[in-house]
Order: structure tokens, then C-alpha cells, then sequence
């Protein structure tokens, strides 16, 4: 008998991405059978979308409100466990508290939500459940963040100077979002996608990241929010000054309009006695400048990487793993908060705090841009 | 109803390291249903994985010859449809050739097997029985690769002079073998790896791309076969000169004892009008000098690509795809074939002949070091 | 006979790094003579310099102002033609302003002076007195950052909307101006390196390269300097937010305090059709994603440099050219302009003009930081 | 008074290149004032390139013979003290020969000549006068090889296994020498460059790179040598598999007909505990893989390089050194020699055994390629 669990997903159907990739992530590691969804809010799209992967139609919804309310009444031993959403950033708050409240553990594509009172319901709603929820910062669950925060956190950089992170894309540099090319249309469409373009997509996770990968906060920022393209309604770039609360200081820089760069999400952090460099485009490295000045590329799944990166790759050193994989990592941590097993590695997953946190980083930094003055973010409530 | 290929495995249980990559790979694209095992020679072995992976008890088998049967004698809908072979190279031909003769489909690891006698035996059993046959040469199923072999092939490079293929590790540089590495032991053992080491693990992966990438065939080799760890029995290093059918001429490299080098093949190509370069360990690039004299990086899954190489990736530009995913391209490829579907692009997977060049490639070599003068080798038969 | 520029130089002597360098680069295209100096305040210093350098005891003054009196009063086919000033920031108002009076040309290092009333007089000097100043804002003068310039002058990235340039080292990490080192000493003391640290050292050749290479001007700027180093003076950190007169954003980080860096200048620019990407460090490569998105290097001395970018270089395509073959260029093209000989390019060394923007830029950043709100520059008078 | 090392050159005249190349080498340390010349066989070239050096018309000669002889009875406090020899290969072991007869000492390019028998005749004069000897073999002269050769020697890497040394360019893909260019016009002339083409202009470079860094000597090679270009006398393309007196072994290729490569000379070196790798594309980087399997990025003039290394260095750390300033290196050593300072480093320039090794691989090489087995080196001598 298969321990795997039963999932459904609520978005993901024809011509979205990011569901696919949630498809593939959960099958990697077989932690998962994918048993119900409502994959759009089309329910022809729904159907094809389960009938192409093999899902029993009974179990394919025609709103999301029917999956929750119809699973919950399936036998426990039928019924999904846990419930994946990857649509648009306007549709997380709802199903997340539905799902939640219905007994259902979730696992969320970022940003959290659209508005700080949606990330407190949301909130309130992991707290008062207990229920697990994740939410797909995926950068943070590559091997060599892991083994960056672990160093970090170690003190082998000593103490933390400076952050440059960056998260540069050059998808939008046209007004893409004009040919119907769905990605683009919802993610600059403020209905969709919430008060902030490039800053909610990709932005929230240079954020995440920086605070994952230090374990300090931010403390203010200083923000320029940009719209490049004309007549588009969002950012679609922007740059941020930022304090940590640590005392360090650096600058945050999210752009959808640098013209051919793919996904270039990069983080270079200095102390008073090290360094560390990770470039999300080529992920299996990671530069660290030791005490003696010299720079080496430690390599995933080599002997120079601790048993919290090892405990995320699947293949020896020298066999690339990537997006999916990291992905997946979050998956499989999922799946086994679900199961109640322990794990080896302290927040193996990005939580409710990481999207409150998103949140409010975003609320801070949209405060900044409309004042020009430097904005406080509440402190970390973790 | 799900569509997906019911499958078999043999080899795989535990200590095994390519297995569970076939798995990943088997599940990634969602073509597979693994209903069935024999994962090693200690059934223990094969219950223990198969509960783990969720395989019904009674299709794990105790030996791959009652799984062949018995799976043979199942009603059609519910027999396995193909078998996975991922066991060491002296186990690839029996359960090959029995599997196809029984009226299963068959993907096998590299190399093909052990001896020419052992080749011609598949490759006959695959000619009389027409089923599909693949041979996991994952390499030559990476998206830029097959973008190198479209552009070679349509002459963007001119004439071909020079290749460079190398296949650089440094696993074995020491005696790992007497440490009870189960991936060391049988790699360097005569009686399981057949008479060659490093040049049937790794030397016949680059000979493969090599031919693959450029559409030629090797005609001639002069061929070194160190062995530099005391005391090892096969070849732990070679080096070989090549000239090809095309009038080209070049190095093949293939080691284990490079101190530090993880998984480092890597081709490079010049011809009269264009060169062409690419590593495995970064395997989303593609570096391409034009006419004009200058490098430039294709990069997977951007405009720069062709369809081919494009129907081969999952995840848009700047979304790093690594060793898992080409894999799971061919696993997906040979899906499609055991399905009739027609593919897109021409080799879709690597099949019969490409083993049995693998094969006389190494008896070349072999024999080449032996006498050290030059041998031929036959001309291809595809 | 040698139509060499007799040349003196002012400061360079023992301890001193930047003198030296100067030495290399006017003597690396043979256009000067070095035949009068007064290396350092004390005359000692001057003697031993000069004995090593062969020049004439004679001409080896004790005082500056001794070397430009004595010196002017020598016949004219003598006495030396040019002066070159390498000394602490605090001392090149006073030698540049007084050898150009007394008929001299002059080639200084940079920042130009320490404040906005010298730059007034130093402007004012060289326009009145008609004689070359260059300026020694070295980068510029690279072969690939002349390329990047004339590309987007000619529009080849379109309109350029971000601007990333940084300047990142980490050898003022500790306090090692305690420890006598004399280029960490002056460069942290006030008196000597004016009212800012990091941000004149290195971040000036960052705002200098930016407008060089975009021909446009920086109109505001948000600046925060950081002293990171307990007790020290001086800013060892600064990032700043500007605003382009065209239109563009962008951000300037330099610092002293990134541990383990050596000398990272940087620049990424991204347009409407394409970018440019140029590391210091790697100074024969420029990066250039071109329209059709692929991204090309580009590489010094090759067919794909235009004739300006050319005229910089002394060997073929992959010989490496750097730091010292740069400065050289700035000498060389300076004694072109001292022999009144044309030149093939625009604006062939700094000027000036650059000098003065450099000083206005270095009090608009000290004003914003101060007040934390945006600081406009003055426009270019040019 | 100027202790600088009076010289005079042969060869480097208009159209040359190398002759620019040691001029600014030997200017940029001030070791040498260049006093005289025979700048090429016609008497014009040689006046115009004296008249734009600045140098005395009188000690501007017409034929090397009469410069030998002329300079050789001026007043030894006037006289010339060195002679750099810069002319295509037949004109290395006359000049060489007689100038050291006649009392100068002598800097010549490589290859050292153009058979076994003038190289002997080389040998002796050098022995025979005790005048300084040294071949600009510029490479062995960058910094990071320096580096290379102490780690090496100093067993860091353990006991050498593996070689692998190229010099791959592609400027010769093309019949280049019949447009005139003088640099391809003699390359590929038997009566000038002897009985190879790319194996001596660049193959020995390679071959004496490999030979420094290790210490170790060529035992025996086995060769093909290639041409590609229909109707070129010389092998344009090399290919030699070599094994090492030490027990290593390994591969060297040196190839003009690679398209798109510029001057790609890069060697890989792996032993029983470490491994180098260097790129004379990017000479300040060198690739250190320690004992703990991590790559170290070790760079120019940083506290992780030694003190030989840090003798070839002028400027600090990120401020990149190339090309010239190696070539230079070898020009102040070799000034420091005839001044008879004893020198810090061991092998400070290389020299007649570093000449003679080369012409004998050559042979070796040429005599393999006839007879396609392996050919056995001499000893070497030193």
C-alpha cells in the first residue's frame, strides 16, 4: 500500500505555467498522487486538463468551492489530504482559508496573497487549524541556499555587512501582456496580481530569500517602484534600498524590463570575514570567500556540503539539478510535514510567516515609493 | 483512464544509484505507471523497494526470469507493457533479449553490454521483434545537445575538422573500490563491468555524443588505456585519438582518476565556418561561434533555440533543467514510440545502434591499446 | 630625434602605489621622456626615486613649486613640456592650477580636487590657459568600455532604461589604515582625501564610466553612505539610487568593506533592444545581448570591435591587455593631444569636464545622505 | 646615470608583430634604454622604424652582421650589452650564434631554431661564452604559473597522473597567408619556419609550459600532425598523446584551425591529492582543486599567492596583468642576469635548455608522425 498523499490542485490548466511545474514537482520524489483538481475557472479546461492526466472526472471540479466542500465529504481513507493552489495571486487567499478550515493542508504558489488583511486571515487560519502550510518559494529549497544559510548561521561569514540581491528578467520589456500571453496578462493586470507588479512576482523572492538565507530581517526600506513600459498599470521594476535589523545594509533590485535577462536571481552577501555568492541560473554552485581571501565554488553534493544541502539533491556532484528539483524539495518537506515525520533541516519549507512577511514587505516598500522617505517594516513575528 | 505505460523494472534496489534516476525520470513527464520489479538479486532486496515505492507485493519478483514470465501471462490490460533494465553492464543482455522476445518493450542502461557477441544478439532480437528499444544515453537527450546536432547537421558550422569530446572524473582516484562502494565495486570488477572500466562508464557516453552531435562516424582509433590506481583491474583512464568517416579528426579523453572532476563531459567542435562547445555541468548553455567570429551562449528554451530542442525542456529560459530532466526526455521519447505516437524530431532516443557502436568502439579501443597502431572500426549499419 | 613629451611628475615616490603606475603607462608607447620629478614632500623620497629612475639629480626638485618655477625657466627645448600629478586628492588643485599657468599641460589622477570651489578654479585654469588636462580616470580608456560606448551611441541597445554599476573591494574590510599602510591611510583621512572616502576613491570612476559610456548625465541621486569600520573617518561604503537626464534608473553601490573583493567595477546597462555587461576584472569581454536576445562576448582585438575600440589595443585577439595597457592608453592619446596631433576618437582621455562632474556628484551624494532625500546634480557643461 | 641595459634588436620591423611586442616589454620596468637596431633585411624598413623609436640613425644598421660587428668595437661604456633577436625562426641561430661570440648577450623569441643541429650549435655558444641566454617563452612567465610550478614542486597535488595541455587558435582557418599578412606568410614557409608550422609556433609553447609547471620531462610522444588548409606546406593542427618520465601522462594538441579561438592556451594538470588549471585568456585566475576536493579560484597579487608569483606582479589584486606585462617579466629577469643579480626565483627566464628542449620535441614529434609510434625524448640536460 502507497503512503503517498493525496493531493488536489485548485489553478494550473491550460496555458498557465507554474501549475505544470507544481505537477512535476510533486511527482518527482513519489511523495504524492495528484487524485482531484479544478484546474481553471473553465470547467472544459478542467476537464481536458484532468483527462490528460489521468484523474478520475468525478473528481474533476467545476469550482474550487465544490472540490473543497465535495472532498471533505469523501471517506477519509478516499479523500485528498492536502490541496495545491497555483493560480493567480487574487485567488490564494480564499481557497487557502477554505481549504484550511475544511481540514485540508495547502500548499501555495507565493506571493501569499494581494493585501495585509488577506495575509492575516490567512494567518490566522494556519494558526487556528494546525494544519501545514507551505508556500513555493522555491529558490530558498535549492541545495545551495541551504548550505549558504547554514554557513551564515554558523558565523562563518562573522558578522553580516552587506546584502546585494537581485532578481532581473527581461520577459516584459515589451508590452507582452498585449498579445494575450497569459503570464503577462494577469501578473500587470492590478486585479490579478494585487497593488505591485515585478515587486510581488519575482521581488517577494529576493526578499525571501535575503531573509532565509541570513536569518535577520529587514528592517526599512527605501523604494523606487518604475513602470518602464507605457500604459502598463504596475511596477515592472524596481529598486530598494534596504537596513537589516542586524546593522547590515544593501540594495534589492527586481526588474521584468532588463532587457534579455531569463531569470536572473542573485544574491552576494559580505561579512567582516567571508563571503557568499549564489546565482540562481547556475545553481549548483555556490562562491564562498573564506577567512583567507580566497574564493572557492563549493559544488553541490560534494564532500564540501553539509548533511542540510546533501539532504536536498538526489544525484552525485556533477549532475545538474535545477528548478524542478528545488521545487521539489519543497514538495517532498511538504509531504512529510503532512506525515508528521520529523526533519533534519529547520524550516524545510517556506511557511505562513515567509507570506506575511512577503506581504508586508511589499506594503512597506509601496509606502516608500509614494513618500520617498525611508519605511519601518514590523519585525518578525516568527 | 490513465494512458500511461505500464512498466517494469530490473535492478534498482537499494545501494543502487541509476535506478532511482530511471525513476525520477520514468515519473517526471507522468508517461509511466511503475507496477512491477525485480530490483535486485536478494529478494529481500526487491520487497523492501518495491514497498517502498508502492508496488503491489506480488509483482515483486525474486528473479528478473519470473518476472518476464509472469508478467508475459497477464491478461493485456493489465501486463507490464515495457521493462527497464538498470542493472550492472553483464546484466544487460539476458533480460534484454528474453524481454523483447517475450513481446515487452525494453529500455536499457549504457553501455549496451559486455561483448560483440552479447550486441549482435540484441540487436537481432530487436530487428525480429520490432519493438522498441532504448538505451539511456541521457546526455545526448540534453536540449542544447540536440540544438548542436541541428545546427551541425544543417551546416552552420561548415566542414567539421576538429572535435574535442572529453569525460573527466576523479570518483576513483582513489581505491574506493575496497571501501564496499557498491557503485566502485562492480564498476571496476571484470566479471560485471565486462573488460573495460572507465572507457565502457564514460568513455562510450562521449563517443556516443560525439557521433550523435555530428551526424559522423569514427573510423579510426589510436587508443592508451591506463590503469593508475594499483592494483585496479580495468582501465581507470584513456585516451584516444580519432579520425573520422568525415575527414576530421580529434581527441577522445575519458578518466576517473582526475582528482576533483566531478561529472566533466564536455564536446567541443570547430568546423571550416563555426565552432560549437558544451559541458554537461552547465548544461543550459550552448556557446556557438557564428560566421562573424564571435561566441555566443544559446541558452535553453529561448528564441535562440530551434523546436527540437525545445520540445525537450519544461520550464521557460532561466529556469535551470539538469541531468534528471534529459533523462526523463528519453524515458518520455520512448513513451511516445511504445504508443505509435510519431516524434517530432528525428532519434528521439538513442536505440540499438547506437549500443552496438558503443561496443565496437571499445573493442577498437581495446584492441588498438593492445597493438598500439591504429584500428578501424566498422562503418555504421543504421 | 626623439619626439618624446618631456614629462615631470609630482608625488610617486617610495610607499606610493598609483605613481608607479603612471611610470608604466607613459612609458609603455614610448611617446614620453620622464626627466624631472619631485616624488614626495620629503626631499629624500625625491632623490631616491630619481636615482632609480635615472633621471638627473639636478632635476629632481624639492618642492613642487620649485620643480614648475625651475623648470618653466629652462629653454624651451628642455624643460619639460607636461606634468603628471599623482599625488594624495588634497594636492592636485594646487600643482595642477600653477603648472598650467606656468605653460604646462597636465595629466592628473583622479578624483580631480576635494571640493566644488577648486574644481571651479581648476576648470577655470585649464579654459583660460588653453593647455591639455587629462584626467586619469583610467576604466574609460579600456579598449571593450570604448566598444560598449560607441554601441550605444549609436543606439544599438535602444533606449537605455537601467543603469547597474558597482564598484565593490574589500581590502579597507579592517582597519588597516592603523597599520601604517599608506594607501589606507591617506584615503581615510579627511585632510588628505577630502570630505568623502570610498565614494571619491572608487565610486567617482563608477559615475564616471556610467556617463561615458550612456553620454548621459546623472540628474539625481539618493545616496547613503555607511561607515562601516569602527572609527573611521570616512564613508568605506555608499549605494546610491540615481536618475538619468534620459530616463533611465539605476543603482551605484561602491565599497571598501566587501570582503574578499579586489577590484570589481562592474557595469550591466539594459535598453529597449538589447544590453551590455562589463566586469573590470575581465576587461577583454563585453557581454552584448544583441536584439534577437542572444547574448555575444565580444572580445578585444577581434573583427567584432569597431576602429575606436581598436585603436586602444597593442596585440591580437586573445592576448590579454588590462589594467596598466588602459592606463597607457590615456598617456598616449594625451601626448597626441600635447603634439596637437588628431585624434580618430572622441573625447580620447578625461577632461575636465569629467573632473568637475565627478566633484558635483561626490556633493550631491554628501547632501542627499545627509538630508536622505533626492539631490539634484547640476547639468553637464560640456 | 641610468644603470639601464643598453640593447639592440634584430628584426621588428614595419609589418612585424612580435618586435612591438618586446619593445614594450622591455620598456615597461625601465630595464633597457633600445639603442641601436636591424629592424629588417631591407635598409629602409629599418630606418623608418629607427627613425620612429627615436634612435640614433648611425646605430641603425643595415645588416645584422654589420650591427654585431659595429656595435662590438664601439667603446664598451657606449656600446651595446644585449641583443633581443625578433625575426622569423631561420634567422634565430645566426645572429644568436654570433652575437654571443662577439661578447652580447642575447634575448631571442622561440622556437629556439629550426633543426636538432643549430640548436646543438646554440647550446655551445651559450656554454661556451657564459654570455645570458634567454627565449621568450612569455607564457611560463605569468604570475599563475608561477604559482602552478611552486604548488607543483612543493607536492601539493600529490604525485602527477594526468596532463592535459592545448593551444588552440583559428586565425589560420582560412589560407591567411596568401592575402599577404605577413605574420601567416612565414608561419606556413618551410624555408622560414622550419619543418613545422603549428607545432613550433605554438605546440612548443605548450610543450615547455607543461615541462616548467611540473618539472617533470616528456618521455616519449605520440604524434599526428595535421593539415587542413588545402595547399599549406606545414601541419596547421597537431594532436600528440605524450607519457611523462614521472609516470604521468597526457595530451597536448595545438591547433590554427580552430575557428573562432583566439590564443586559447590552457593546461590542466591532476594528481593523487590535487589538481591546477590554468588559461592564459584569463592569466590571473588560477584554479587550485586542494585536497578537500573544493576548487579554489587562487588570483594575481592576493595573500594566496607566494612570493616567486608575486615577484611577476606590478599592480594589486582585481587590477588585471596580461600579456605584455608576462612578456616583461621575462625582459626584467633577464636585465637582472646580465646586471648578475642573483634572482629570487629559480628558472627565472627561459633559457638555451628550454630552447633545445623544444626543437627535440619537435623531432620527436615530426619522426612519430612519419612512422605513427611512439618516439622516445632525450633526457634532458640541465
Amino acid at each position: 500500500m502507497s503512503s503517498r498523499v493525496r493531493i488536489g490542485m485548485i489553478g494550473g490548466g491550460q496555458g498557465a505555467f507554474i501549475g505544470a511545474v507544481h505537477r512535476i514537482a510533486l511527482r518527482m520524489d513519489n511523495k504524492f498522487d495528484l487524485v482531484a483538481g479544478c484546474f481553471g475557472r473553465d470547467p472544459e479546461n478542467t476537464k481536458l486538463t484532468g483527462s490528460e492526466l489521468g484523474i478520475d472526472p468525478a473528481r474533476c471540479y467545476d469550482t474550487w468551492q465544490q472540490m473543497i466542500e465535495t472532498e471533505a465529504s469523501l471517506p477519509e481513507s478516499e479523500r485528498i489530504e492536502a490541496i495545491s493552489i497555483v493560480t493567480p495571486n487574487h485567488v490564494h487567499h480564499g481557497p487557502t482559508c477554505s481549504a484550511l478550515r475544511a481540514g485540508f493542508h495547502v500548499i501555495c504558489d507565493k506571493p501569499l496573497c494581494i493585501s495585509a488583511e488577506e495575509a492575516q486571515e490567512m494567518h490566522a487560519a494556519v494558526k487556528e487549524t494546525g494544519k501545514v502550510f507551505a508556500l513555493t518559494h522555491n529558490y530558498s529549497a535549492s541545495p545551495m541556499v541551504r548550505e549558504a544559510r547554514e554557513r551564515v548561521l554558523a558565523g562563518e561569514l562573522g558578522q553580516i555587512r552587506k546584502i546585494y540581491v537581485e532578481y532581473l528578467q527581461g520577459w516584459l520589456s515589451d508590452k507582452l501582456e498585449e498579445s494575450g500571453q497569459k503570464q503577462a496578462d494577469w501578473r500587470t493586470d492590478p486585479k490579478r496580481s494585487g497593488p505591485v507588479g515585478a515587486l510581488g512576482d519575482i521581488g517577494t523572492h529576493a526578499h525571501q530569500l535575503l531573509e532565509f538565507i541570513t536569518g535577520d530581517q529587514v528592517e526599512s526600506v527605501f523604494a523606487v517602484l518604475n513602470t518602464f513600459v507605457d500604459g502598463r498599470a504596475l511596477d515592472d521594476d524596481d529598486m530598494i534600498l534596504f537596513k537589516m535589523a542586524g546593522g547590515s545594509t544593501g540594495t534589492l533590485c527586481s526588474s521584468q524590463v532588463c532587457f534579455g535577462r531569463e531569470n536572473g536571481l542573485k544574491i552576494r552577501i559580505f561579512g567582516t570575514q567571508g563571503a557568499l555568492e549564489w546565482d540562481q541560473e547556475h545553481p549548483n554552485d555556490l562562491k564562498l570567500t573564506a577567512e583567507d581571501g580566497v574564493t572557492r565554488n563549493l559544488r553541490t553534493a560534494t564532500g564540501a556540503v553539509g548533511e542540510a544541502s546533501g539532504s536536498l539533491t538526489r544525484t552525485p556532484a556533477g549532475h545538474p539539478e535545477g528548478y524542478l528539483e528545488a521545487f521539489a524539495n519543497i514538495y517532498t518537506n511538504f509531504a512529510a510535514a503532512v506525515r508528521n515525520e520529523s526533519s533534519s533541516i529547520d524550516r524545510p519549507f517556506p511557511d505562513i510567516e515567509d507570506g506575511v512577511r512577503g506581504v508586508q514587505f511589499i506594503g512597506a516598500a509601496l509606502e516608500s515609493n509614494e513618500i520617498q522617505s525611508w519605511v519601518k517594516m514590523p519585525a518578525e513575528e516568527r
